[in-house]
């Protein structure tokens, strides 16, 4: 027998989370998500799932059935879409300005599929133009790819032109909205979006490790007419929905992660509380407070004031300062987790995140102070 | 704007998980989750990580160093050992001896890959004999895959054998664990097995939705010789590991589930305390004390005694009792979930698990009587 190693309870200490995520945690979501595990197909549980369904359908103002949380974090949430929407051979236009946008490119070539790129530079937001011209140029797109909201760069891009472009082409749109939803304005309905999938540890204010996704009637339309099955077994949503939504004969799929769900459903409990509104305007008012701050220290946003994203900011780290040393001092002395850049700007990037339950006075404050107090 | 809904928090009672899983959670791991939500690059949760492997190769027993816990459940856990090792066109024998060896099949297939299948009757472990028989007869197979333990009949198969089958054919050894990991004795290292899979939720007893899995060297040297790319994203291995083997230079890969890992780390802290070879013995007096209450209530058990799982006891539902309503009884009037049958069993047996912090005297007690009460 190989001897059993000797480890410690892990205490870990209470951060500030203004990364990229995950951001800092509501405490009535941990509290939510430490009450007694039941069976996943306890009447009680299935009860809480429907409830549950109708959260995440408000976060994203839509009425689609097909409307669950993945049990994986958000990049399973994008295989998701791409895996049951697109079979192989089919062409996606997939718009690119940041990490996120060539992970579309991925998804779609594993597939076997065909990746038309739009590129438009880091830090901007995706070109309704340069869309429209390659929508033009190849008729034989099904479907239109775009992040609404780029984590990597903090660019947030005009969702509801780009998904009207991919109506008048007879395009279905995708739309990543990991770090949009309950921090922007986002409409699926109203909008036409066909595809969407956000994470659980962004303005949600969430444990990481769920997804929220959302199929249009049209989507679901798509996905019943394939041809070939679903490459993937766990992420097959015509499976998966015999668990979401069979009424009282639910058809067991895969063990639902419990807990995880109990603390998805208190979040979006305190999203529907708060309202989405109210939600959307808050982290825009500390956005404006923390850029107040940020200027008054010379320090400079990556992206232009009219596509900014309030819940996430990239701002260019001053010359001379060491990026990891100031990351750590920060962490160490203050407790504060800020991010690093990805991606195209690794080391000359911070990003700051004003997410959910962190987008609060408190938390800008903090940030403010602790980085005059260590650039000084 | 569609309107929020109104919805209360969400607060289960304290059920006793006597099913197929969801098991008992321990106490000390619903607190261990709860705490306080870090970064998934804080140097402190990297040093956890690093805890969590050594203590994943203990409850493997391996030493292997592709040792991970995939961020979703037991059925991504398959897919992970499918899609990162088999390319299309390959050939598996697939034993199938109840529900999750056809849910291989199913793997197999979606990755374009050949199932060759190996029949066994529900309750029966995998007979040797026609695995032998299937491997000479198909010499171009490059896998053996089979489920050590079936959650949906009880059954254990001789997974030291097996495995020593698949090396004189030459074959790569799959094994699902999901249900026999720190129940009865399973030695990855000692017995050959080159890709295996578990799940949290079982003999763990930990909360749902993570998925242990370790591959050997010669899985990765299959894995490194791909031609092909893995066609999950999310679940690409070589992917993954640049996150859970970095050193101190961890590169992002997706948000691990922070809390989720919490939670594993101090259930697999426990079972290395209590010891692997102690835990087994508990399972193992459990079951035999749940046995012999069955017997006074004549209900017997669909697997033969030499290969009856400890922790999960499939039983006959008595003639002419209501399946639904006595579960549903139990449920209601004791907290009480002991597992409907699946598949093939489907309101034929119950299942009955004893699996990890449920495997006690008081739960093993309490079942007998409440069943007593209720069959009355």
């Amino acid at each position: 027998m190989l001897s059993a190693p000797v480890v410690s309870a892990f205490n870990p200490p209470r951060r500030i989370l203004m990364g990229p995520g995950p951001s800092d945690v509501y405490p009535e979501v941990l509290a939510a998500q430490s009450r007694p595990t039941v069976g996943h197909l306890d009447p009680l549980f299935i009860a809480m799932m429907d409830e549950l369904k109708s959260l995440i359908q408000y976060a994203f103002q839509t009425e689609n059935q097909m409307t669950i949380a993945v049990s994986a974090p958000g990049s399973a949430g994008m295989e998701t879409c791409f895996v049951n929407l697109l079979e192989p051979g089919e062409k996606v236009i997939v718009c690119r300005n940041g990490v996120f946008g060539d992970r579309m490119r991925q998804n779609v070539e594993r597939i076997g599929g065909v990746a038309v790129m739009v590129d438009s530079p880091w830090g901007e937001p995706v070109d309704p133009d340069a869309v429209r011209a390659a929508l033009h140029a190849n008729p034989d797109a099904k479907f239109l790819a775009f992040v609404h909201a780029e984590t990597s760069t903090g660019a947030l891009s005009d969702a509801k032109t780009l998904c009207a472009l991919a109506k008048e082409y007879g395009c279905l749109s995708i739309v990543d909205a990991v770090t949009s939803l309950g921090g922007v304005e986002l409409k699926v309905d109203e909008w036409g979006i066909d595809a969407i999938y956000s994470g659980s540890q962004k303005c949600l204010s969430c444990v990481p490790g769920l997804s929220p996704v959302s199929f249009s009637a049209a989507a679901v339309e798509k996905l019943k007419a394939r041809k070939t099955p679903v490459q993937s077994w766990f992420l097959d949503q015509s499976l998966v929905m015999g668990y979401w939504s069979g009424g009282n004969k639910r058809s067991y799929h895969h063990t639902a992660p419990v807990n995880a769900l109990y603390a998805l459903h208190e979040s979006l409990r305190k999203l529907a509380n708060e309202g989405l509104e109210h939600a959307w305007q808050r982290h825009h008012e500390m956005h404006l407070l923390l850029k107040a701050g940020l200027e008054k220290l010379d320090i400079n946003f990556v992206v232009a004031e009219a596509s900014r994203l309030p819940q996430l900011n990239a701002v260019y780290i001053p010359a001379g300062v060491d990026d990891a040393a100031v990351r750590s001092q920060l962490l160490q002395n203050y407790n504060l987790e800020i991010g690093a850049g990805l991606g195209a700007l690794a080391g000359k990037a911070w990003r700051i995140g004003l997410m959910g339950y962190g987008a609060r006075r408190e938390n800008v404050a903090l940030c403010l102070r602790a980085l005059e107090e260590v650039l000084r």
